[in-house]
């Protein structure tokens, strides 16, 4: 089974390694596309590559959106050309899941693939989904919103939990459970802390291109 | 302050990019070097790129390394250049705390950096470390084991948990639940699981090569 993850530049660097880790113990191929190949800076500067470009994406079994700088969602989801959007939505008609993590989901949001479904994403940005009408955002912080094929991971870090759900969705728990035990996977936070919810998105006001119905898909 | 991170060819992605991302919301700059600058591969054969070389490296206020390919690390420790350990050596002499993740713990062994000290590494080798006649293991698979100024974590995850322990060690419990927040690390995986001991150490029996005390330092 092929996951697939469409990077950016300024993409959350924990929000990619901590399910790709996961996958990659659960032997789960994953594949890396971006709008074009070659290197790009995960947000907090670190710099990685990219071989295949969107035209390259191979046959995928789950899309799996991670978040990342603000400024580079709301160009992702400005863009009048819609690359990133329309990339979501052909690949989303051939997958078993469709999966975000963090603010990701904003781009699934975007793209219009959230309509109908209950959905989560990193605490900040709950007002941000909160603005799309037909999308129901779940109450409180899960680590992740399971609502048919849809899967939507809180922010950051529950991408880990989200991850391993994944495994035990597509490949059963024992699975789940020898990842949990290869990569030691039994946290506990050295401090507390409470989530203070959040009001107002953080986004400027952002305007979606529309589709244009002839677009070759 | 400054992180910095000796990373390899096939060290682990988890091991670099999650106490890299927990640092990054610190405000905590990170520095990854290697021998050579150039492009990299995780274990899980994820493209990256390092800046800079062993020779390049900044003041570091922490030495933080990474485990990785059991080949990897068999390479690194039986080099008989010494290379990467004497690397190590150099920058424990400055720095305010020496920290290792997941089979990291046995470069900073190799380096004879835990002799004296009670550390943790991966459940699975547990038994590599006790190997060392010099080093004690803790009991059971703590998260990480911290002994005066070394710190050391289990394998893999543990990281995340490692690295908000430094982040409170060096800047504060505020600024830890600040990072915990920020990245809304309230773990809780789907599956349940156990470990079962490790008998025996997998790597095979390595030939440290020893130490020329003209070597100029």
């Amino acid at each position: 089974m092929l996951i697939g993850m469409p990077a950016y530049d300024a993409v959350d660097m924990l929000d990619v390694a901590g399910p790709f880790e996961m996958f990659s113990w659960a032997g789960l191929a994953v594949e890396l596309v971006a709008e074009k190949s070659g290197p790009l800076k995960f947000r907090n500067g670190f710099s990685f590559n990219v071989d295949k470009t969107f035209g390259e994406a191979g046959a995928w079994d789950v899309l799996w959106v991670p978040g990342g700088d603000q400024a580079a969602l709301v160009k992702l989801m400005s863009d009048p050309r819609r690359t990133y959007l329309d990339f979501l939505i052909r690949q989303s008609e051939h997958v078993k899941y469709v999966a975000s993590v963090c603010d990701g989901a904003l781009l699934l949001a975007a793209a219009g693939l959230l309509d109908g479904y209950t959905v989560t994403t990193h605490w900040a940005f709950v007002p941000c989904l909160k603005g799309h009408p037909k999308v129901r955002v779940a109450d409180g912080y899960p680590r992740y919103c399971l609502d048919r094929n849809r899967l939507t991971g809180g922010g950051i870090s529950p991408g880990l939990d989200e991850a391993l759900m994944l495994v035990q969705l597509l490949m059963g728990t024992q699975a789940a459970q020898a990842v949990q035990c290869n990569t030691q996977y039994y946290p506990c936070p050295p401090v507390t802390s409470e989530i203070t919810p959040a009001t107002e998105c953080p986004l400027p006001p952002t305007t979606i291109a529309p589709r244009k119905t002839t677009t070759p898909r």
